[in-house]
């Protein structure tokens, strides 16, 4: 199998050329890297593969021996960044038993991801839309299984049954709510007034279990 | 003064255009309603002058007319989308005096203005950046108008001292979450499944204020 086809079907981290296996695996993270922080600059539309070569000083021919075409980049660039966040979020809860507890941990690890990636988790949250068919559909389903982890915590501590109409609406509102103060960050986050996020990390916790009326301790 | 002229420097709602006055601005607003569509859908970098004459059958002269460019179109939107939600905003809150109401107005306003708007609403939180020099910094003033609007109320809700850097912080990310949770809903309201948005206020209204933990009814 080419690295190619392996790239192309077994994105996840996974090196399928035999002969020079790290290596080739090094060269396409630095060419998803460069792809990713030009997408996430000035959007999927208006970004070449000919912008991402010229970047990272791949040829054309080098480019197209890692990835079939342009959405190919999108896709792996999604697909890596959905499947390494879901294990790490996966892992989580299952340490945890208490659902504030894994609440807590689910929002730390978004926002400590986000440190390290803001640029592929950018590309995760606002071009989902340019992808197409199967492509689509395969990170959909990677959405849907983030949306479920945190989807399953708000449910716990809501104490709301979920087979009832409205239990299930408040369910899916509240943890939409959540995704919305995550994913908003990466439109103001500015680490010289916002860092450390483990802070913002807290402060986001303390609004969706207590409320903006329950006890706050700003000073802290 | 030309209606061009007009448009360009005082372009809320206001029409200079004294002979064919109300005509003019209703013309105008047809195609400020379908480029906001088309940039909606597609975004601004893909949109052109040349797609939204197609699809109001103006002439791009008849277009030239009132407009400078594609930039002072998507300055348009926005200017007329921000001045009109923040005049709604501005009069609510000096209709209620308690905070807890001036925040249930603010959120309620919000969406439902989300409703009436949705495509502006949408060109006006995506494409900020899209915007340059003048423009951005006039589009920049309203939507610091309207932070501090909602950044108020959550202060006094909060009871903290925003002279303190402490209070700042929190007050800074307590509101930005909070315009998390209203923006992200342009990314995932069906109205089939979470209409009315009367209801989905107040559970973004009931978790702001309670967290997930306060009293909750979910059959209401």
């Amino acid at each position: 199998m080419s690295a190619r086809e392996g790239t192309a079907k077994l994105p996840a981290g996974n090196d399928n050329d035999a002969a020079g296996g790290g290596r080739s695996e090094q060269k396409l993270e630095r060419l998803l890297a460069a792809a990713a922080e030009l997408m996430a600059e000035q959007g999927y539309a208006q970004t070449s593969i000919r912008n991402v070569a010229r970047e990272t000083g791949f040829s054309l021919a080098g480019m197209y021996y890692y990835l079939e075409n342009k959405e190919d980049l999108l896709y792996q660039i999604q697909y890596r960044t959905f499947s390494a966040l879901l294990t790490e979020q996966e892992r989580a809860l299952q340490e945890d038993t208490e659902p504030a507890a894994k609440l807590q941990a689910l929002i730390r690890n978004h926002l400590a991801y986000f440190t390290r990636h803001a640029n592929e988790l950018k590309v995760c949250t606002f071009e989902l839309q340019s992808l197409q068919g199967e492509r689509y559909r395969e990170i959909e389903k990677l959405r849907r299984r983030y949306f479920r982890c945190l989807a399953g915590v708000v449910s716990d501590i809501l104490g709301v049954d979920e087979t009832d109409a409205a239990g299930e609406r408040l369910v899916r509102h509240d943890t939409l709510f959540i995704f919305g103060m995550l994913n908003w960050i990466l439109m103001w986050f500015d680490p010289e007034r916002d860092a450390p996020v483990e802070k913002l990390g807290e402060e986001m916790m303390a609004l969706v279990m207590r409320g903006l009326q329950g006890e706050r301790t700003p000073g802290a």
